[in-house]
Parts: structure tokens; sequence; C-alpha cells
């Protein structure tokens, strides 16, 4: 038997504001974070468990915090239990009677239980030698089933539902796992859509990601409508008709502000609309999905947990769903959304971009292909040219798709001297800014 | 001018979980905590601002660090400028763009922006030498609107709707201030009703509770229906047929769960079913709603924000709003919530206990009275009579009823001795524990 040994908690953050690279209509001058943990064991293999909540800046000391307040919950824990029943493992860290009324299953203590379970993820990968992604389509029906809570979710999707999913998807999956490996996943790309860059820029931009082989970009929108519409017009005559452009409001508007806006934008061949509301609004999105059609809408990024994403999907709030790799709790919570999504025939195309989400959520959109939906038609994941080269295992991203990552693990691992230098406020790149 | 010298936070902790006192079907062994905090001004007139987040005990420390991250938007500035335009201030640390992403605006985050600006609203009502629900109902309706941010609002109720409300209520503000001063504003009882107390305990509890003035108890319920349908009777038995019976589930159930075990006790005369099951499942509450009829259902001491109430409204999901003093953020949240329910015409009947809960949500019911819904028909306040005797200013709750403060100030404020003694890990209260 071996245990867990630590779970050391670091504060890294990179200073983006100093470019204007990430900025939008709500996140002026993000400093991309990362509230990051180390668990380590005594089982003498060399294997630890990486993960992190991804924040903009100030207040990764609290996720930090948060991340602490679970140490009781691991820490001299059965390593080979813990591991061996993730779905009583989330279950113990999210059902904590005390913690649990910070959220409920919300926010900043949610999170932190996401990077918690993401970490012993990361762990029970490597000690299995397999990505993620591989050893999650590699699990029997039953056990994927055993790692979801169904409280809460009942009245949409129940237990024998998710199980006849998987099971329906079970023949396929040895024949999508040689496509994937030969095709890659398919990838769109949000680069030349910062709102603090020039038409110019943008433009340049925009023809790169085409030539890179992308079918898709991403705009941010939202903060000036004479602006959007012009930049969404440079960026049209800079891809062509064929590209799709997406556009993203990150949550800028109210209801009827976001349809009216939209008609503005209608013209260009809109991919999708994208966080035009509040994150927590479920009917607003309803409304706006309904005032803007055929547009579609798209939103998961901040969606706080599965309970209101399954709202999202009854009401036909969306018909894009992002999940997040480091919003919710973790890869079990994600695995229930996905099902979700599953049963009420909603793609799923991943929020991505800040530090070391591509690296994570790649493995879900591809467990998703392989052994969930079957299916990555009309599915793309987000990709965001930044800070892929502090990980150990960056992602590949070429020919305008992912390609699977073949080293055992979740992807949440950065290098040590990025651990080094970025730590906030005393590491090498912080201390001469103060 | 004068500025904030100190923002001081305290991780305070009540053992309470060594009684059962407080027990419900999902929070077994709370212990009442207040991540704690009081601002100081070099004004020289003795005046602070004291705020609190309630929490059951693990994670208030997290909690204490997200106060703590707020400092730097309040200290250094200027008391006048800062009380002056609560709405610009709340605007200020509610849209800080980067501590934003830790909600945005629920959790650990979006409670300790409450805490802020309830000691804000506490210094400024000691300022003033008011309780603050006079405070309040002193201003004029356009300082009041003033207060609000109608961000994702605006679908529901405009500012323009919110002006009218408030002067409609305006001619009759001085009536129902005399009113509340000589009826007090009604109570309602949960102390006979927590799980871990047996039947005996309940009907006496029940019958002193009758005998005390009050004409409605609540009892939790939840973890077994068996017991749940003898307690319900022996609560019955004991308090008659004239005496409300609420029931709270404290979110046990999925919507069908819900609604099955309510028809088992609905030939109890149930006052309301609150909180049947997650805070964030406004679909779910509707469903439920519909289904229990003509029972009502109530909730809100967990949910995380305004956005959120106003679905709830919009989709007919409750008939019993229950605000809470410490839960969203602050006061100009709950003002906005008072807005939302008078334009529903939904009654309000605020969650509370805890620790200082009472204390401090008094003064919303009282403001709602004299200058909001103008109302209180059916609405009554939460009693729970634990640790009220930490406060500088305790509830004066007799015959049933509160009974209007009139110290300066919102409430809040807890005896030095209190802060001392009970301070976690190190005070007295606690070394010995551990």
């Amino acid at each position: 038997m071996s245990i867990i040994t630590a779970l050391d908690t670091f504060d890294i953050r990179f200073p983006t504001s100093l470019e204007l690279d990430g900025s939008d209509a709500m996140n002026p001058d993000p400093d991309y974070s990362a509230a990051y943990l180390i668990l380590r064991t005594d089982a003498g293999d060399g294997h630890e468990g990486h993960g992190f909540v991804f924040t903009i800046g100030r207040g990764n000391e609290v996720e930090q915090a948060a991340i602490d307040a679970l140490k009781d919950h691991v820490l001299g824990r059965d390593v080979e239990k813990l591991l061996g029943d993730m779905g009583a493992t989330w279950k113990l860290l999210t059902h904590d009677s005390q913690l649990r009324w910070l959220g409920p299953e919300k926010g900043v203590m949610h999170m932190a239980i996401g990077a918690v379970i993401n970490a012993l993820w990361d762990l029970k990968a490597k000690r299995a030698g397999l990505p993620l992604w591989e050893l999650l389509a590699g699990m029997s029906p039953e056990d994927l089933v055993a790692l979801v809570d169904f409280r809460y979710l009942t009245d949409a999707l129940t237990p024998a539902e998710a199980l006849g999913i998987l099971r329906a998807a079970e023949p396929g999956r040895e024949a999508r796992r040689s496509r994937l490996l030969a095709e890659g996943y398919p990838a769109y790309t949000t680069t030349p859509g910062w709102l603090g860059y020039s038409d110019g820029k943008l433009s340049r931009l925009a023809k790169e990601a085409v030539a890179d082989g992308f079918t898709q970009i991403k705009l941010k929108v939202g903060a000036s409508l004479e602006d959007d519409v012009r930049r969404v017009r440079v960026a049209r005559e800079a891809v062509g008709p064929e590209i799709r452009i997406a556009v993203d409001a990150n949550q800028r508007w109210d209801v009827q502000e976001a349809i009216d806006w939209m008609a503005h934008l209608a013209a260009y061949d809109i991919a999708w609309i994208e966080e035009p509301t509040s994150p927590d609004d479920i009917l607003g999105h309803a409304a706006i999905a309904r005032g803007v059609a055929p547009i579609p809408v798209a939103t998961g990024e901040h969606v706080q947990n599965r309970v209101v994403f399954k709202q999202m999907l009854q009401a036909g709030a969306l018909s894009v769903l992002q999940i997040d790799a480091a919003r919710v709790a973790g890869v079990n919570e994600n695995i229930a959304i996905l099902l979700l999504a599953a049963k009420f025939g909603v793609r799923v195309c991943p929020h991505a971009g800040g530090v070391g989400l591509c690296e994570a959520v790649q493995h879900l959109s591809m467990f998703d292909y392989v052994a969930v939906s079957g299916t990555k038609e009309e599915r793309m994941i987000e990709f965001v040219d930044h800070l892929h080269e502090h990980f150990v295992d960056p992602v590949d991203v070429h020919a305008g798709s992912y390609w699977p990552p073949a080293k055992p693990g979740a992807g949440n691992e950065m290098l040590r001297e990025t651990l080094a230098e970025y730590s906030f406020p005393d590491g090498p790149v912080w201390k001469d800014k103060h």
C-alpha cells in the first residue's frame, strides 16, 4: 500500500497584461495565472499528480488557499483506494458538508476540487502509462458511469441512460481511435481576434490562421458596436466566405442588447455567438437563442457546474456546449457534462487558451469522440497560441488540428523552471515588478 | 477628508458540532463560523465598519483570504467618496476584472464582496447615527435605484420600473414606520425542528414556540421519509391546526424525488417546502412547484446572486423568496432582489440563523416593509435562538416578532471578547480542542 505524502500548492502568474494578448470586453488586462498543485506519494515509482485552476491574476492566492483547504481529504490516504474508485473520491471532496457551504458546487471552492481531482487523474494516467484520453476511452461503460454523480441530474439523465449512450458507442471505439490518430481532432483559433489588436494585425493574423489550416477563427466583440461591425468585416474580407467566423462577447450584454447587437453582425455569416450574457442566465440564453436564430449560441467556459449545463440543455439555451477543463470539478464532472450533451444531441466545442487549458481539455474531446458521442462532426477545440512552452507535454496543433498526446498523464504538468520563475510574488519574473 | 486606514480580518468559529443544534439533511455537523472584518478610518469619530460571511466551519480561512484579496480596493480610499456613492463602490468591488474570473458573482469571492459591502454600510449607518433599516428607508427612490446594478436584470426589471415601485411606496413610508415600531415584524422559528432532536424534544420545543407567540415553525426533513412523516405528525399534534408548519430539505432531493416525498407530507398542511433541490436548479424548482402545488416552494439562502433570483421569479420556481444577508454581494444586491420580488409580487421571508444572520437580515425586511413592498402580509423572518449573545446589538425577538433595532449600524458587530475567544485555531475555545 502507498499513500499520498504531499499536496504542495503554487501561485503561478504570467505578466500577460503587459501585452494585449487575451484582452476582451470584460477582461481588459488579464495576467494569466494558475493555482497549481503537485501530489506526491511514497510508491517509489516517481509519479506525481499535477493539476491547476486557471485564473487571470488577482485572487490566484484565494484559489490556492482553497486547494490547501482540501489537503486533509487526500494526505495520508491510500493511493490505490483513491484512484481505484474515482467516483467515490469525487463525492468525498465535493460533498464535504462544511466546505460545501462555500458554494455549493460553484466558484473558488468547486474549481479547487476540480484541480485536485484532475491531479489525481494525472497521477492515475501516469501510473497506467497512458495519456488520459486513452485511459478513459479504455474504461468499461459501467466504470465510466460510476465516475458520475447523478445527484440533481436524474430529471434529464439517468444512470441507465448514460450506460446506454456509452454502450452504443462501444463497438466503434477501436475504429475511431485509429481515425483520431490518423486525422487528429479539429481546432479553431482565437489568436487573431483579441480586442486590443489593430485592424491590420487582425487581418494579417486571420490570413495566417487560414494558411495554417484552421477553418474557423473567433473574434472578441461587445465593447463597441461600430468597431465590431468593422472588425468582423475586416476578418470576413481577410478569410473569404468559406472560413467560419465565430464571435465572443464574454458576458457583456443584457438579453435584448445581445439580440439587437447581433442583428448588426448577422450579415457576416457568424458561426456562433459566444457568452452573450451572464453565464448564470439560462432563461436569458434561451431568449437570446430564439432572438438571434439561426446564429447558434455557445457558452460554457464560466458555467459553474453540471446542474446549470443540464438546464441550458433542457431550455434550448445553447447549441454549442463549451466545456472547460478547470471550471467545474474536474474530469468526473466533465464526463457528466459530455454525457448530458450526448443525450441532448448537442455538439461540444471546448473552451481553451489561458494557461494549460488546451493541454488539459483535448483529452476530454478525444475521449468523447472515441467513447461517448462517437463523432467529431462540426466539433472543434479552441486553440490559442499562448504559454504552451511552459508545459512538459505541450499540445501538438498543426494543419488545423490537435494531434493526440501520447505521453502518460492528463497534460497538466508545467516545467519545474516555470514553477520557480513565475512564482508570485517572489519569483524572478515578479520580483522587479513591485 | 478621511480615509480607510485598516481592513482587518478574523477567522471566528463556534464549536456547534458538539451539540446537534443546526444539523440538517445536508449539514450534519456544522461549526457555525464567520469570516469577519473590521474597517477603520482616520476620521477620529470612533466609528468602525463590521461585516462577515457566515460559513459552517472548514474553509472559513478561504473566505477570510477572499476578503483579504479586496483590501486594495478600500485601503487608503476616501471614506466620504466610498460611502457617498455605494452604487459605484459596489461596482468597483464586483467588477474587478481579474477577481471576477473566480465567480463570476458567485461563491467564495462574491460572498467576500458582500462582507466588505456590508461593513461599509455598517460604517455609513453608524456615521449617520441610524440603524441601517432607517437609513435605507429614508433615502429617496432615485438614490435607492442608484444602489442597484441592473446589468443582467433589464429583461425582468428596468431602472424605471424600480423607480416606479419605490415611488409608489413613498407616500406610506411614515405610517408604516410607525406601525413597524408599534407591531414589530413577524418571526418564525426553526428552533424545534433540527434533525438531531428526539420526538420528545421536538414536541416540547414546538409547544414552547407556540407559547412564545410564534405562528409558524419549521422542521428539517429529507434524511428519512419514515422519520419525516412521524416528526411532522408529532409537530402537528403538538401545535394544533392553526400554527403553520414549514419543512426544509436543504437541497437533499432530485426533482421527482422531491415531488414524491412531499406527497407523503401533504396531509399535514405544510406551509412551504424549502430548498427541495439544488439552489442552482431553476427549472427543477419550477417543476417541483408544479408537482407539489398548492404547497408553496421556498428557496434562496444558497441562491448565489440576483441573476438566479431573477430567473426563479421568471420561471415561477418559487413563491417564497428567502434572501440571506451574507450570501450575495451585500445590501446593494439584496435591494435589487427585494425590487425583483416586488415586481413579481412574491413575498420575501428571509433566511436567518447561523451567526449574526438574524441581526443583519432584519434590517432588510424592515426596509422592504417601509419603502419597497409596503407589506408584511404573510411575510416573516426566520429566527433561530443561537449565538445572539455574541453581538453588540442582539436581535430583540419576543411575542413572535422581531422588534426594530434602534442602535446605529447594520447589526453585524460582534463583541471584542468573542473575536478573541473564538478565534480559530488559536483562541482559547479552540486551543485545547487540537
